[in-house]
Protein backbone atom coordinates (compact mmCIF):
# COMPACT_ATOMS: atom_id res chain seq x y z
CA UNK A 1 0.00 0.00 0.00
CA UNK A 2 1.41 3.41 -0.74
CA UNK A 3 0.03 6.25 1.42
CA UNK A 4 -1.33 8.87 -0.79
CA UNK A 5 -2.37 11.35 1.55
CA UNK A 6 -3.19 11.67 4.78
CA UNK A 7 -4.91 14.71 7.11
CA UNK A 8 -6.36 14.75 10.73
CA UNK A 9 -9.56 15.61 10.86
CA UNK A 10 -12.43 15.87 13.71
CA UNK A 11 -9.54 13.78 15.86
CA UNK A 12 -9.25 11.10 13.76
CA UNK A 13 -7.15 10.73 10.23
CA UNK A 14 -8.42 10.67 7.19
CA UNK A 15 -6.22 9.24 4.74
CA UNK A 16 -6.37 8.14 0.79
CA UNK A 17 -4.15 4.76 -0.46
CA UNK A 18 -3.38 3.10 -3.46
CA UNK A 19 -2.21 -0.74 -3.68
CA UNK A 20 -2.20 -3.13 -6.67
CA UNK A 21 -5.09 -4.85 -6.90
CA UNK A 22 -5.30 -9.06 -7.65
CA UNK A 23 -9.33 -8.89 -8.55
CA UNK A 24 -9.27 -5.82 -10.83
CA UNK A 25 -5.43 -6.48 -12.21
CA UNK A 26 -4.52 -2.73 -11.79
CA UNK A 27 -3.58 -0.05 -8.94
CA UNK A 28 -6.66 0.90 -6.97
CA UNK A 29 -7.26 3.73 -4.61
CA UNK A 30 -9.30 3.80 -1.78
CA UNK A 31 -10.03 6.14 0.91
CA UNK A 32 -10.30 5.61 4.80
CA UNK A 33 -11.19 7.30 7.88
CA UNK A 34 -10.26 6.20 11.36
CA UNK A 35 -11.25 7.99 14.10
CA UNK A 36 -9.62 8.52 17.09
CA UNK A 37 -11.10 5.65 19.23
CA UNK A 38 -8.69 3.75 16.91
CA UNK A 39 -5.62 4.58 18.69
CA UNK A 40 -6.91 2.55 21.34
CA UNK A 41 -7.95 -0.74 19.85
CA UNK A 42 -10.03 -1.82 16.86
CA UNK A 43 -13.35 -0.06 15.50
CA UNK A 44 -15.95 -1.47 13.76
CA UNK A 45 -15.98 -0.62 10.11
CA UNK A 46 -18.60 0.94 7.17
CA UNK A 47 -18.06 0.28 3.99
CA UNK A 48 -19.24 3.52 1.41
CA UNK A 49 -20.11 2.35 -2.47
CA UNK A 50 -20.20 5.42 -4.40
CA UNK A 51 -22.08 6.11 -7.44
CA UNK A 52 -22.16 6.46 -10.93
CA UNK A 53 -18.89 8.68 -12.36
CA UNK A 54 -17.70 9.28 -8.92
CA UNK A 55 -14.01 8.14 -7.12
CA UNK A 56 -13.18 7.54 -3.47
CA UNK A 57 -13.11 11.25 -3.28
CA UNK A 58 -16.26 12.28 -3.61
CA UNK A 59 -17.58 11.24 -0.89
CA UNK A 60 -14.50 12.14 1.37
CA UNK A 61 -15.30 15.79 -0.35
CA UNK A 62 -18.69 16.61 0.48
CA UNK A 63 -20.07 13.33 1.97
CA UNK A 64 -20.00 14.89 5.78
CA UNK A 65 -19.40 11.54 7.38
CA UNK A 66 -16.22 11.84 9.51
CA UNK A 67 -18.09 14.12 11.91
CA UNK A 68 -20.19 11.16 12.74
CA UNK A 69 -18.10 8.72 12.28
CA UNK A 70 -16.15 10.33 15.29
CA UNK A 71 -18.78 10.73 17.14
CA UNK A 72 -19.90 7.06 16.86
CA UNK A 73 -16.11 5.55 16.69
CA UNK A 74 -15.79 4.04 13.25
CA UNK A 75 -13.74 3.68 10.50
CA UNK A 76 -15.52 4.49 7.37
CA UNK A 77 -14.36 2.85 4.03
CA UNK A 78 -14.39 4.66 0.95
CA UNK A 79 -13.45 2.26 -2.37
CA UNK A 80 -13.48 3.60 -6.10
CA UNK A 81 -16.32 2.54 -8.61
CA UNK A 82 -14.20 1.14 -10.99
CA UNK A 83 -11.39 -0.14 -11.96
CA UNK A 84 -9.13 2.09 -13.92
CA UNK A 85 -6.04 2.91 -16.09
CA UNK A 86 -4.49 2.51 -19.37
CA UNK A 87 -4.81 -1.19 -19.81
CA UNK A 88 -8.26 -1.34 -18.60
CA UNK A 89 -11.08 -1.60 -21.04
CA UNK A 90 -13.46 1.26 -21.20
CA UNK A 91 -15.90 3.13 -22.63
CA UNK A 92 -14.82 7.26 -22.92
CA UNK A 93 -17.41 9.74 -22.44
CA UNK A 94 -19.82 6.92 -21.50
CA UNK A 95 -20.84 7.31 -17.84
CA UNK A 96 -22.86 4.50 -17.39
CA UNK A 97 -20.49 1.87 -18.19
CA UNK A 98 -16.61 1.61 -17.54
CA UNK A 99 -14.61 3.34 -15.51
CA UNK A 100 -16.96 4.96 -13.08
CA UNK A 101 -19.48 2.43 -12.96
CA UNK A 102 -18.14 -0.80 -12.28
CA UNK A 103 -21.93 -1.87 -10.86
CA UNK A 104 -19.82 -3.86 -8.04
CA UNK A 105 -19.96 -7.07 -10.26
CA UNK A 106 -17.77 -9.56 -11.49
CA UNK A 107 -17.81 -9.47 -14.94
CA UNK A 108 -17.70 -12.76 -17.08
CA UNK A 109 -17.36 -11.31 -20.55
CA UNK A 110 -14.16 -10.70 -22.71
CA UNK A 111 -12.41 -7.90 -22.53
CA UNK A 112 -14.40 -7.02 -19.31
CA UNK A 113 -13.62 -9.90 -17.27
CA UNK A 114 -10.01 -9.44 -16.79
CA UNK A 115 -10.70 -6.23 -14.52
CA UNK A 116 -14.22 -5.81 -14.13
CA UNK A 117 -14.39 -7.82 -10.59
CA UNK A 118 -15.53 -5.10 -8.57
CA UNK A 119 -17.79 -7.55 -6.12
CA UNK A 120 -14.54 -9.60 -5.63
CA UNK A 121 -12.32 -6.52 -4.83
CA UNK A 122 -15.37 -4.84 -2.16
CA UNK A 123 -16.01 -8.51 -0.66
CA UNK A 124 -12.38 -10.29 -0.45
CA UNK A 125 -9.76 -8.16 -1.26
CA UNK A 126 -10.19 -5.06 0.05
CA UNK A 127 -11.05 -6.29 3.50
CA UNK A 128 -8.53 -8.81 3.78
CA UNK A 129 -5.93 -5.57 3.07
CA UNK A 130 -7.42 -3.12 5.49
CA UNK A 131 -7.25 -6.05 8.19
CA UNK A 132 -3.78 -6.71 7.72
CA UNK A 133 -3.47 -2.69 8.04
CA UNK A 134 -5.64 -0.93 10.15
CA UNK A 135 -7.03 -1.41 13.79
CA UNK A 136 -10.48 -2.56 12.54
CA UNK A 137 -13.24 -4.86 14.15
CA UNK A 138 -13.64 -6.86 10.99
CA UNK A 139 -16.45 -9.06 13.14
CA UNK A 140 -18.31 -5.34 13.30
CA UNK A 141 -19.15 -4.96 9.46
CA UNK A 142 -21.83 -2.45 7.94
CA UNK A 143 -22.08 -1.14 4.26
CA UNK A 144 -23.91 1.80 2.90
CA UNK A 145 -23.89 3.43 -0.53
CA UNK A 146 -25.26 5.74 -2.58
CA UNK A 147 -27.17 5.22 -5.92
CA UNK A 148 -24.97 2.62 -7.38
CA UNK A 149 -23.74 2.15 -4.56
CA UNK A 150 -26.78 1.68 -3.01
CA UNK A 151 -27.73 -1.22 -5.27
CA UNK A 152 -23.93 -2.55 -4.13
CA UNK A 153 -24.43 -2.28 -0.67
CA UNK A 154 -27.75 -3.92 -0.69
CA UNK A 155 -26.45 -6.94 -3.17
CA UNK A 156 -23.71 -7.50 -1.07
CA UNK A 157 -25.42 -7.19 1.98
CA UNK A 158 -28.18 -10.06 0.51
CA UNK A 159 -25.38 -12.29 -0.44
CA UNK A 160 -23.20 -11.71 2.55
CA UNK A 161 -25.73 -11.64 5.61
CA UNK A 162 -23.25 -13.17 7.73
CA UNK A 163 -20.48 -10.54 6.61
CA UNK A 164 -22.57 -7.48 7.10
CA UNK A 165 -24.61 -6.71 10.23
CA UNK A 166 -25.97 -3.53 8.95
CA UNK A 167 -27.05 -2.04 5.38
CA UNK A 168 -28.52 0.73 4.28
CA UNK A 169 -28.75 2.97 1.09
CA UNK A 170 -29.46 6.45 -0.08
CA UNK A 171 -31.43 6.40 -3.59
CA UNK A 172 -29.97 3.19 -4.68
CA UNK A 173 -30.79 1.90 -7.49
CA UNK A 174 -33.54 -1.03 -6.61
CA UNK A 175 -33.74 -2.89 -10.14
CA UNK A 176 -30.49 -2.54 -12.44
CA UNK A 177 -31.25 -5.47 -14.44
CA UNK A 178 -34.46 -3.71 -15.77
CA UNK A 179 -33.54 -0.12 -15.84
CA UNK A 180 -32.07 1.63 -19.06
CA UNK A 181 -29.36 3.33 -17.78
CA UNK A 182 -27.95 -0.13 -16.36
CA UNK A 183 -29.09 -3.01 -18.81
CA UNK A 184 -26.83 -2.12 -21.37
CA UNK A 185 -23.86 -2.37 -18.70
CA UNK A 186 -25.22 -5.61 -17.35
CA UNK A 187 -25.09 -6.87 -20.94
CA UNK A 188 -21.25 -5.80 -21.19
CA UNK A 189 -20.42 -6.90 -18.61
CA UNK A 190 -22.65 -10.36 -17.88
CA UNK A 191 -23.42 -10.75 -21.34
CA UNK A 192 -26.74 -11.62 -23.12
CA UNK A 193 -28.18 -14.04 -20.34
CA UNK A 194 -30.46 -12.40 -17.85
CA UNK A 195 -30.19 -15.16 -15.86
CA UNK A 196 -26.82 -14.63 -14.88
CA UNK A 197 -27.84 -11.01 -13.72
CA UNK A 198 -30.03 -11.91 -11.05
CA UNK A 199 -27.16 -12.28 -8.51
CA UNK A 200 -26.25 -8.70 -9.43
CA UNK A 201 -30.29 -6.88 -8.58
CA UNK A 202 -31.49 -6.51 -5.18
CA UNK A 203 -35.22 -7.42 -5.91
CA UNK A 204 -34.61 -10.58 -7.88
CA UNK A 205 -31.79 -11.43 -4.91
CA UNK A 206 -35.13 -11.47 -2.72
CA UNK A 207 -37.07 -13.07 -4.95
CA UNK A 208 -34.33 -16.11 -5.48
CA UNK A 209 -34.75 -16.28 -1.69
CA UNK A 210 -32.32 -13.69 0.21
CA UNK A 211 -32.67 -11.99 3.03
CA UNK A 212 -32.18 -9.10 5.00
CA UNK A 213 -32.38 -8.55 8.95
CA UNK A 214 -33.82 -5.24 8.04
CA UNK A 215 -32.55 -2.02 5.52
CA UNK A 216 -32.67 1.19 6.21
CA UNK A 217 -33.31 3.27 2.64
CA UNK A 218 -33.84 6.97 2.09
CA UNK A 219 -35.05 8.67 -1.04
CA UNK A 220 -34.95 12.43 -2.19
CA UNK A 221 -38.40 13.06 -3.47
CA UNK A 222 -36.88 16.00 -6.46
CA UNK A 223 -34.52 13.35 -7.34
CA UNK A 224 -34.63 13.86 -11.11
CA UNK A 225 -34.16 9.72 -11.60
CA UNK A 226 -36.15 8.85 -8.86
CA UNK A 227 -38.63 7.41 -11.82
CA UNK A 228 -37.15 5.92 -14.39
CA UNK A 229 -33.61 4.90 -12.71
CA UNK A 230 -34.18 4.49 -8.95
CA UNK A 231 -38.00 3.30 -8.80
CA UNK A 232 -37.83 2.39 -4.72
CA UNK A 233 -41.47 1.18 -4.96
CA UNK A 234 -39.91 -2.17 -6.26
CA UNK A 235 -37.47 -2.57 -3.35
CA UNK A 236 -40.24 -1.67 -0.59
CA UNK A 237 -42.84 -4.51 -3.27
CA UNK A 238 -39.88 -6.87 -2.86
CA UNK A 239 -39.07 -6.14 0.62
CA UNK A 240 -43.25 -6.15 1.44
CA UNK A 241 -43.37 -10.06 0.01
CA UNK A 242 -40.23 -11.01 1.72
CA UNK A 243 -40.98 -9.95 4.70
CA UNK A 244 -37.54 -7.81 5.02
CA UNK A 245 -38.34 -4.91 7.11
CA UNK A 246 -37.52 -2.01 5.19
CA UNK A 247 -37.41 1.59 6.97
CA UNK A 248 -38.25 3.85 2.79
CA UNK A 249 -38.49 7.56 3.65
CA UNK A 250 -39.20 9.34 1.02
CA UNK A 251 -37.44 13.17 1.93
CA UNK A 252 -39.37 15.94 -0.13
CA UNK A 253 -37.41 18.26 -2.13
CA UNK A 254 -34.26 16.83 -1.85
CA UNK A 255 -32.27 16.10 -5.55
CA UNK A 256 -29.80 13.22 -6.18
CA UNK A 257 -26.54 15.22 -5.62
CA UNK A 258 -24.44 15.18 -2.52
CA UNK A 259 -26.60 17.90 -0.67
CA UNK A 260 -29.46 15.11 -0.11
CA UNK A 261 -26.65 12.19 1.53
CA UNK A 262 -24.85 14.89 3.51
CA UNK A 263 -27.96 16.00 4.86
CA UNK A 264 -28.96 12.45 6.08
CA UNK A 265 -25.04 11.08 6.47
CA UNK A 266 -25.02 11.33 10.39
CA UNK A 267 -28.53 9.74 10.89
CA UNK A 268 -26.97 6.37 8.74
CA UNK A 269 -24.21 6.54 10.76
CA UNK A 270 -25.92 6.84 14.26
CA UNK A 271 -28.37 3.64 12.78
CA UNK A 272 -25.23 1.29 11.56
CA UNK A 273 -23.57 2.04 14.64
CA UNK A 274 -26.62 0.89 16.91
CA UNK A 275 -26.15 -1.67 14.90
CA UNK A 276 -22.42 -2.70 14.75
CA UNK A 277 -21.72 -1.94 18.55
CA UNK A 278 -24.99 -4.49 19.76
CA UNK B 1 -28.84 37.46 -10.72
CA UNK B 2 -28.96 34.42 -12.71
CA UNK B 3 -29.65 31.40 -10.51
CA UNK B 4 -26.87 28.86 -11.55
CA UNK B 5 -28.23 26.00 -9.00
CA UNK B 6 -30.31 25.50 -6.11
CA UNK B 7 -30.39 21.84 -4.65
CA UNK B 8 -32.06 21.33 -0.80
CA UNK B 9 -29.83 20.49 1.88
CA UNK B 10 -30.14 20.13 5.76
CA UNK B 11 -33.81 21.67 5.54
CA UNK B 12 -33.10 24.85 3.85
CA UNK B 13 -31.38 25.85 0.31
CA UNK B 14 -27.94 25.82 -1.20
CA UNK B 15 -27.77 28.22 -4.56
CA UNK B 16 -25.64 29.45 -6.38
CA UNK B 17 -26.14 32.85 -8.09
CA UNK B 18 -24.20 34.73 -11.30
CA UNK B 19 -24.28 38.56 -11.14
CA UNK B 20 -22.54 41.57 -13.11
CA UNK B 21 -20.22 43.03 -10.90
CA UNK B 22 -20.22 46.77 -10.63
CA UNK B 23 -17.13 47.02 -8.65
CA UNK B 24 -15.29 44.70 -9.98
CA UNK B 25 -16.54 44.62 -13.39
CA UNK B 26 -17.41 41.14 -14.66
CA UNK B 27 -19.71 38.60 -13.87
CA UNK B 28 -19.06 37.69 -10.24
CA UNK B 29 -20.52 34.25 -8.86
CA UNK B 30 -21.38 33.48 -5.10
CA UNK B 31 -22.92 30.93 -3.53
CA UNK B 32 -25.71 31.48 -0.45
CA UNK B 33 -27.07 28.66 2.08
CA UNK B 34 -30.35 29.72 3.28
CA UNK B 35 -31.77 28.12 6.72
CA UNK B 36 -35.38 26.60 6.48
CA UNK B 37 -35.73 29.53 9.14
CA UNK B 38 -35.61 32.07 6.26
CA UNK B 39 -38.99 30.58 5.25
CA UNK B 40 -40.28 32.42 8.12
CA UNK B 41 -38.81 35.64 8.08
CA UNK B 42 -35.23 37.68 7.40
CA UNK B 43 -32.58 35.35 8.90
CA UNK B 44 -28.93 36.57 9.69
CA UNK B 45 -25.92 36.49 7.73
CA UNK B 46 -22.81 35.17 8.03
CA UNK B 47 -20.08 36.05 5.08
CA UNK B 48 -17.52 33.74 4.40
CA UNK B 49 -14.57 34.55 2.95
CA UNK B 50 -12.21 31.36 0.89
CA UNK B 51 -8.43 31.38 0.58
CA UNK B 52 -5.74 31.86 -2.21
CA UNK B 53 -6.96 29.34 -5.18
CA UNK B 54 -10.60 28.73 -4.24
CA UNK B 55 -14.00 29.99 -5.82
CA UNK B 56 -17.05 30.46 -4.10
CA UNK B 57 -17.37 26.49 -4.32
CA UNK B 58 -14.50 24.91 -2.28
CA UNK B 59 -16.23 25.65 0.79
CA UNK B 60 -19.57 24.58 -0.32
CA UNK B 61 -18.15 21.49 -1.63
CA UNK B 62 -16.09 20.74 1.72
CA UNK B 63 -16.62 23.44 4.43
CA UNK B 64 -19.73 21.03 6.04
CA UNK B 65 -21.21 24.56 7.17
CA UNK B 66 -24.70 23.63 6.23
CA UNK B 67 -25.48 21.34 9.24
CA UNK B 68 -24.62 24.37 12.30
CA UNK B 69 -25.97 27.11 10.16
CA UNK B 70 -29.38 25.46 10.03
CA UNK B 71 -29.06 24.56 13.32
CA UNK B 72 -28.71 27.68 14.13
CA UNK B 73 -30.87 29.54 11.60
CA UNK B 74 -28.37 31.46 10.15
CA UNK B 75 -28.05 32.41 6.01
CA UNK B 76 -24.22 31.74 4.82
CA UNK B 77 -22.68 33.62 1.70
CA UNK B 78 -19.36 32.20 -0.15
CA UNK B 79 -18.43 34.89 -2.56
CA UNK B 80 -15.63 34.10 -5.02
CA UNK B 81 -11.74 35.21 -4.10
CA UNK B 82 -11.00 37.37 -7.19
CA UNK B 83 -13.00 38.98 -10.49
CA UNK B 84 -11.91 36.61 -13.31
CA UNK B 85 -13.08 36.15 -16.99
CA UNK B 86 -10.85 36.98 -20.31
CA UNK B 87 -11.10 40.60 -19.52
CA UNK B 88 -9.57 40.57 -16.27
CA UNK B 89 -5.90 41.01 -16.05
CA UNK B 90 -4.43 38.08 -14.81
CA UNK B 91 -1.28 36.07 -14.08
CA UNK B 92 -1.78 32.86 -15.13
CA UNK B 93 -0.02 29.75 -13.11
CA UNK B 94 0.87 32.61 -10.26
CA UNK B 95 -1.51 31.32 -7.84
CA UNK B 96 -0.55 34.11 -5.24
CA UNK B 97 -1.97 36.88 -7.42
CA UNK B 98 -4.60 37.59 -9.99
CA UNK B 99 -7.30 35.12 -10.35
CA UNK B 100 -8.38 33.27 -7.36
CA UNK B 101 -5.61 35.60 -5.12
CA UNK B 102 -7.86 39.45 -4.60
CA UNK B 103 -6.53 39.62 -1.19
CA UNK B 104 -9.92 41.20 -0.61
CA UNK B 105 -8.61 44.65 -1.25
CA UNK B 106 -9.13 47.49 -4.13
CA UNK B 107 -6.33 47.97 -6.02
CA UNK B 108 -5.05 51.26 -7.27
CA UNK B 109 -2.88 50.29 -9.55
CA UNK B 110 -3.30 49.66 -13.50
CA UNK B 111 -4.16 47.05 -15.12
CA UNK B 112 -5.68 46.05 -12.06
CA UNK B 113 -7.75 48.40 -10.12
CA UNK B 114 -10.30 47.86 -13.27
CA UNK B 115 -11.35 45.03 -12.16
CA UNK B 116 -9.75 43.38 -8.25
CA UNK B 117 -12.13 45.87 -6.36
CA UNK B 118 -12.86 43.01 -3.57
CA UNK B 119 -12.87 45.30 -0.69
CA UNK B 120 -15.89 47.36 -2.34
CA UNK B 121 -17.53 43.97 -3.66
CA UNK B 122 -17.75 42.11 -0.12
CA UNK B 123 -18.44 45.75 1.90
CA UNK B 124 -20.96 47.60 -0.52
CA UNK B 125 -21.99 45.92 -4.00
CA UNK B 126 -22.87 42.34 -2.65
CA UNK B 127 -24.57 42.98 0.43
CA UNK B 128 -26.83 45.66 -1.31
CA UNK B 129 -27.58 42.67 -3.73
CA UNK B 130 -28.24 40.04 -1.39
CA UNK B 131 -30.57 42.49 0.64
CA UNK B 132 -32.56 43.23 -1.91
CA UNK B 133 -32.82 39.69 -2.89
CA UNK B 134 -33.29 37.21 0.46
CA UNK B 135 -34.99 37.16 3.07
CA UNK B 136 -31.99 38.58 5.37
CA UNK B 137 -31.45 40.26 8.67
CA UNK B 138 -28.73 43.02 7.44
CA UNK B 139 -28.53 44.46 11.13
CA UNK B 140 -27.31 40.93 12.05
CA UNK B 141 -23.97 40.56 9.74
CA UNK B 142 -20.96 38.42 10.80
CA UNK B 143 -17.92 37.33 9.29
CA UNK B 144 -15.17 34.71 8.74
CA UNK B 145 -13.03 33.21 6.28
CA UNK B 146 -9.69 31.01 5.74
CA UNK B 147 -6.37 31.63 5.37
CA UNK B 148 -6.47 34.65 2.79
CA UNK B 149 -10.39 34.68 3.82
CA UNK B 150 -9.21 35.06 7.17
CA UNK B 151 -6.77 38.33 6.97
CA UNK B 152 -9.95 39.37 4.35
CA UNK B 153 -12.55 38.94 7.56
CA UNK B 154 -10.52 40.61 9.72
CA UNK B 155 -9.50 43.43 8.08
CA UNK B 156 -12.71 44.33 7.14
CA UNK B 157 -14.19 43.84 10.64
CA UNK B 158 -11.41 46.11 12.11
CA UNK B 159 -12.13 48.91 9.33
CA UNK B 160 -16.41 48.46 9.85
CA UNK B 161 -17.36 47.65 13.36
CA UNK B 162 -20.69 48.61 13.23
CA UNK B 163 -21.26 46.35 10.37
CA UNK B 164 -19.78 42.71 11.56
CA UNK B 165 -20.83 41.85 15.02
CA UNK B 166 -19.08 39.06 15.11
CA UNK B 167 -16.04 38.02 13.21
CA UNK B 168 -13.71 34.63 13.62
CA UNK B 169 -10.77 33.09 11.36
CA UNK B 170 -9.30 30.00 10.44
CA UNK B 171 -5.45 30.04 10.12
CA UNK B 172 -5.51 33.73 8.51
CA UNK B 173 -2.82 35.24 7.21
CA UNK B 174 -1.71 37.74 10.07
CA UNK B 175 0.43 40.38 8.29
CA UNK B 176 0.43 39.75 4.78
CA UNK B 177 2.54 43.24 3.96
CA UNK B 178 5.14 40.98 5.39
CA UNK B 179 5.05 37.81 4.38
CA UNK B 180 6.88 35.98 1.37
CA UNK B 181 3.79 34.82 -0.55
CA UNK B 182 1.73 38.07 -0.31
CA UNK B 183 4.31 41.40 -0.56
CA UNK B 184 4.58 40.68 -4.50
CA UNK B 185 0.67 40.90 -4.67
CA UNK B 186 0.22 43.89 -2.78
CA UNK B 187 3.01 45.74 -4.55
CA UNK B 188 1.08 44.78 -8.41
CA UNK B 189 -2.30 45.66 -6.77
CA UNK B 190 -1.25 48.74 -4.43
CA UNK B 191 2.23 50.53 -5.99
CA UNK B 192 5.25 50.30 -4.12
CA UNK B 193 4.80 52.67 -1.82
CA UNK B 194 3.71 50.57 1.75
CA UNK B 195 2.02 53.32 3.87
CA UNK B 196 -0.90 52.27 1.44
CA UNK B 197 -0.50 48.32 2.32
CA UNK B 198 -1.41 49.14 6.12
CA UNK B 199 -5.25 49.56 5.23
CA UNK B 200 -5.63 45.48 4.24
CA UNK B 201 -2.92 44.24 6.89
CA UNK B 202 -4.68 42.84 10.40
CA UNK B 203 -1.65 43.71 12.65
CA UNK B 204 -1.06 47.02 11.58
CA UNK B 205 -4.57 48.55 11.40
CA UNK B 206 -4.66 47.42 14.83
CA UNK B 207 -1.57 49.25 15.44
CA UNK B 208 -2.85 52.41 13.86
CA UNK B 209 -5.90 52.00 16.15
CA UNK B 210 -8.81 50.05 14.69
CA UNK B 211 -10.62 47.79 17.37
CA UNK B 212 -12.49 45.10 17.17
CA UNK B 213 -14.69 43.31 20.54
CA UNK B 214 -13.21 40.22 20.21
CA UNK B 215 -11.83 37.96 17.86
CA UNK B 216 -11.96 33.79 17.60
CA UNK B 217 -9.17 31.93 16.00
CA UNK B 218 -8.21 28.35 15.11
CA UNK B 219 -4.66 27.44 13.51
CA UNK B 220 -3.44 23.96 12.57
CA UNK B 221 -0.21 22.94 14.12
CA UNK B 222 0.34 21.04 11.23
CA UNK B 223 -0.42 23.87 9.13
CA UNK B 224 2.72 24.35 6.15
CA UNK B 225 2.22 27.78 6.18
CA UNK B 226 2.14 28.35 10.11
CA UNK B 227 5.82 29.45 10.71
CA UNK B 228 6.29 31.83 6.66
CA UNK B 229 2.74 32.73 5.83
CA UNK B 230 0.67 32.72 8.62
CA UNK B 231 2.65 33.87 11.88
CA UNK B 232 -0.58 33.80 14.30
CA UNK B 233 2.36 35.46 17.01
CA UNK B 234 1.74 38.66 14.98
CA UNK B 235 -2.01 38.61 15.35
CA UNK B 236 -1.30 37.84 18.81
CA UNK B 237 1.39 40.34 19.57
CA UNK B 238 -0.94 43.32 18.07
CA UNK B 239 -4.17 42.21 20.20
CA UNK B 240 -2.25 41.97 23.14
CA UNK B 241 -1.12 45.10 22.48
CA UNK B 242 -4.44 46.63 21.91
CA UNK B 243 -6.02 44.76 24.56
CA UNK B 244 -8.68 43.35 22.21
CA UNK B 245 -9.75 40.26 23.54
CA UNK B 246 -8.18 36.95 21.00
CA UNK B 247 -9.12 33.65 21.60
CA UNK B 248 -6.67 31.83 19.81
CA UNK B 249 -6.34 27.58 19.60
CA UNK B 250 -3.57 26.01 18.09
CA UNK B 251 -5.25 22.66 16.99
CA UNK B 252 -2.19 20.01 17.32
CA UNK B 253 -1.75 18.00 14.27
CA UNK B 254 -4.46 19.72 11.51
CA UNK B 255 -2.95 20.87 8.56
CA UNK B 256 -4.18 23.70 6.06
CA UNK B 257 -6.88 21.80 4.44
CA UNK B 258 -10.88 21.89 4.76
CA UNK B 259 -10.46 18.98 6.62
CA UNK B 260 -9.13 21.31 9.68
CA UNK B 261 -11.61 24.08 8.87
CA UNK B 262 -14.68 21.63 8.53
CA UNK B 263 -13.39 20.18 12.26
CA UNK B 264 -14.07 23.47 13.69
CA UNK B 265 -16.84 24.70 11.47
CA UNK B 266 -19.53 24.25 13.59
CA UNK B 267 -17.83 25.61 16.47
CA UNK B 268 -17.46 28.50 14.91
CA UNK B 269 -20.64 29.24 13.31
CA UNK B 270 -22.05 28.12 17.03
CA UNK B 271 -20.17 31.44 18.24
CA UNK B 272 -21.30 33.53 16.13
CA UNK B 273 -24.52 32.84 16.56
CA UNK B 274 -24.20 33.95 20.05
CA UNK B 275 -23.26 36.88 18.99
CA UNK B 276 -25.33 37.63 15.91
CA UNK B 277 -28.71 36.69 18.13
CA UNK B 278 -27.87 38.47 21.27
Amino acid sequence: MELLSASKAFGGSQRVYRHESTACSCPMTFAIYLPHQAEEGPVPVLWYLSGLTCTHQNVMDKGEYRAAAAANGIAIICPDTSPRGEDVPDEPGNWQFGSGAGFYLDATQAPYAANYRMESYIRDELPELVARNFPLDMSRQGIFGHSMGGHGAITLALKNPERYRSVSAFAPISQPSTADWSRPAFEKYLGPDEAGWRAYDSTLLIADGHRLKELLVDQGGADGFLEEGLRPQLLEIACATAGIPLQLTLREGYDHSYNFVSTFMAQHIAWHAERLFA
